[in-house]
């Protein structure tokens, strides 16, 4: 066996996570700063979840559309708060076809006004109601301190915008796609999650309420790692989207936008990689099993594509490793590194015996199987290597998650890792001290009795729970 | 029936094929010049295209990945006729998270620059080669003469980047794709097509050979759909792209780049509508078949109902408009700008006689059919369709194309449409010539003997035969 090519988690999670995502070859810096190269690997990893996501989202009724990358810097500056939140960020066009323009144009961070402004124009009945789209884009938002998938300036993300006649059916809607997300992210990505609201000082600039999707990364900090907005009527005013009710009166639609990203990639990379490389579910892994021929010879050859077909049939995304001038070593920790589920290893000993050899790369545990029914074994490990990395994901959030009462006690413990739940106020004053005494933030809102009468940061009498953790 | 909601080809081609794509809901214009809002029922149709186009160029070996959005200025120089072709086109971001940019930042055009970049980092021995990756992004170009989905600012497109251990392999890999381009035009699209290869002076900047397919629109003019370059070893040597090979010698890789874009929706619309609308081809066609509920009542709902299940169940995309509430006018008149190739219409009196009515998009001829078989039938029609339409544009294209001796009769007639095929010296004045005298261009050289011993243009000796015409 060929020996570890990653810094171990243990000894510096920042460099193991640099380390996997260069050697499973999932990408890499682009040249301008904060920019990113997804290479093959990990672009078939997010187009399973791009299709997995997609599914689910036109089954709620949206539908898909495109809109400009390029927004004028006025449709921008119509909502106050949103401008305030994303100005900072913003990348900007000032020349094109060789001459200075008129109005600089915005590289889209995110499209609430571009959309906005054509709702206003399309929705003018209650007929028209709701009208729900969904776009697959790339955004652009500068990033000071650039993580490859976690932080980008530009990356690849569905944004989802929905107007409604009332507020109620917006409340609805944001409910519904925050659950879409959370199924998607626990089906498929099998991440266990915490979902609540996220206070004022973490909403959405200009949004009434942001729904956040909250993990647990190894390491012990949070990832946010997708949102639902309920924005109100904020943007509906600021743009004008009004329509006629059944009794004929004007009235404001009640919109809401929701987003998840590549993101999501990194995330799924710090809940399941180890030190051996990346530990795909199998929902999102581009080869699900890789038969790996050990062996020349065309009596080899032709069981190793039989046994690939038969996985293909099945229904399983299966690749043949045929590659028998590379050593078994490297080619097995280049597949552990890459972390496809399960590798069916076939030799000439193993055709003379009639038995393969399947390994699991969550357990990396090996067994031997009768070479007539290791497609179907192969096949039925996938499900039980899903549920396995979604218990591990629960079980390591569960472990990891903390009630803590005392602040002194909070703030010497948060610099470990893991997630608090504490008291809180639900004032901004208590949110400020929490930012003054620690790097941690409130990840979100809970649904459960506080552990405390008082608030963890300031003693004022508690409102809510609320789920407290360092985060990328 | 209602009436014309559209100007008629005849009378105003150009405002049709506006009236066409609002109407037909497919486009708007964006807020900054050039930019475009694909709505709903474009965007699914531009889906029902990648998927299709997608596995075309999966099936070849290519792998999907994505590049940045942000190119340096600097990049781009490197290669002296492709600045040279692009600058006049491009965006350019000064200004990033409220600072000024020490290097301007171009928004890719193309994205040659910065994956061959990357291939040079990446392709180190002939065991790296082939390399062909395949994006699916937005580029922008400046558009003085915007049109919707014809020229845009911004476009969607998928752009092939490919690097070979030989001259001869990027010579094969530009005519395999040209081949994928043209099977899914003419298969999927019924578009059909002339193909060869560019003039020098059409030829794609920093290209040693671009080939095309080239189509005619209804109104006689042609339209590049997608083009293929040799890029030979010219970004090789701009990029420094090496290999050792087996021998152990370095040598330059050899590479090629080809795409096709939402341009090819345009090149739909304009080839198969009509006075009514847009007319789909069924293989790219949202709903292939529409069941049109006529009347309200439990027992013609659950006919319709029954229809559309016994459709989805054969495979077809169906859909049911149970609109009652709207007239049956309208109903038709919309399905019909949206090009629906088959509806079922299905009311009271149908239940009653057994017989559904069922109207063909492409001709508009209604017919009988059993209620029990309605389903097959219309199932079996959307192949017949398919034909149909490419059988028409097959058709159009020969009878429009005119083989000319004589350069005063051409130019005379070049202004009437249609694509004309004459002896070509092969020489830049030649192509001058024909600029200078008509608003026409050669849109590709074809592989056939030349109408005429001389040159259309110059008189000079014929070396090719090309087909020339005016283009979008």
């Amino acid at each position: 066996m060929a020996k570890a090519v990653l810094t171990p988690q243990a000894e510096n999670f920042p460099a193991w996570y640099q380390d996997v995502v260069a050697r499973a070859e999932l990408a890499e810096n682009g040249p301008a700063r904060g920019t990113m190269v997804i290479r093959p690997w990990g672009y078939a990893i997010w187009e399973l979840m791009q299709a997995d996501m997609d599914r689910r989202i036109k089954a709620t009724g949206a539908q898909n559309a495109s809109f400009p990358l390029f927004i004028p810097m006025s449709f921008l500056e119509k909502e106050k708060q949103h401008v305030e939140g994303f100005s900072p960020e913003l990348a900007v066009v000032t020349h094109g076809g060789g001459d200075q323009l008129a109005e600089p144009l915005v590289v889209r961070p995110t499209s609430e006004t571009v959309i906005n402004h054509y709702f206003a124009k399309w929705i003018q009945s209650h007929r028209d109601l709701p009208l729900m789209l969904n776009l697959w884009n790339n955004v652009v938002r500068w990033e000071l301190r650039p993580r490859l998938f976690l932080r980008t300036t530009e990356f690849l993300w569905q944004e989802g915008h929905t107007a409604h006649a009332t507020y109620e059916d917006a409340v609805e809607e944001t409910e519904r796609m925050l659950e879409v997300y959370r199924r998607f992210m626990e089906e498929s990505l099998a991440i266990s999650l915490v979902v609540g609201e996220k206070s004022p000082g973490e909403r959405f600039a200009g949004a009434e309420h942001t729904f956040t999707c909250e993990a647990l990364m190894r390491d012990g900090k949070a990832l946010q790692m997708g949102t639902s907005h309920n924005l109100g009527h904020n943007f509906a005013r600021a743009f004008d989207i009004q329509y006629l009710d059944a009794g004929g009166e004007r009235r404001y639609a009640a919109t809401t936008s929701w987003g998840t990203s590549t993101r999501m990639i990194g995330g799924m990379i710090m809940v399941h990689g180890d030190d051996h490389g990346l530990c795909l579910p199998p929902a999102i892994a581009p080869h699900q099993v890789v038969v790996m021929q050990l062996d020349e010879g065309s009596e080899v050859a032709e069981a190793a594509t039989r046994v690939e077909a038969e996985l293909r049939a099945a229904g399983v995304r299966a690749h043949l490793d045929a590659r028998t001038h590379t050593s078994f070593g490297r080619r097995s920790v280049d597949w552990e590194l890459k972390g496809v589920p399960v590798r069916i290893e076939l030799g000439a000993r193993e055709l003379a015996s009639g038995q393969a050899t399947l390994v699991r790369r969550d357990t990396r545990s090996k067994s031997s199987v009768p070479l007539d029914g290791a497609a179907r074994a192969a096949a039925s490990l996938l499900d039980e290597i899903q549920q396995a990395l979604f218990a591990g994901s629960r079980a390591f959030r569960e472990e990891h998650t903390y009630p803590v009462t005392d602040f002194d006690e909070f703030t010497q413990r948060v610099g470990d890792g893991g997630l608090f739940l504490a008291a809180w106020s639900g004032t901004e004053e208590s949110e400020q001290a929490l930012g003054e005494a620690t790097s941690a933030t409130i990840r979100c809102i809970v649904d459960a009795d506080p552990p405390a009468p008082t608030c963890l940061m300031t003693g004022m009498p508690a409102k809510h729970t609320v789920l407290i953790g360092r985060a990328y």
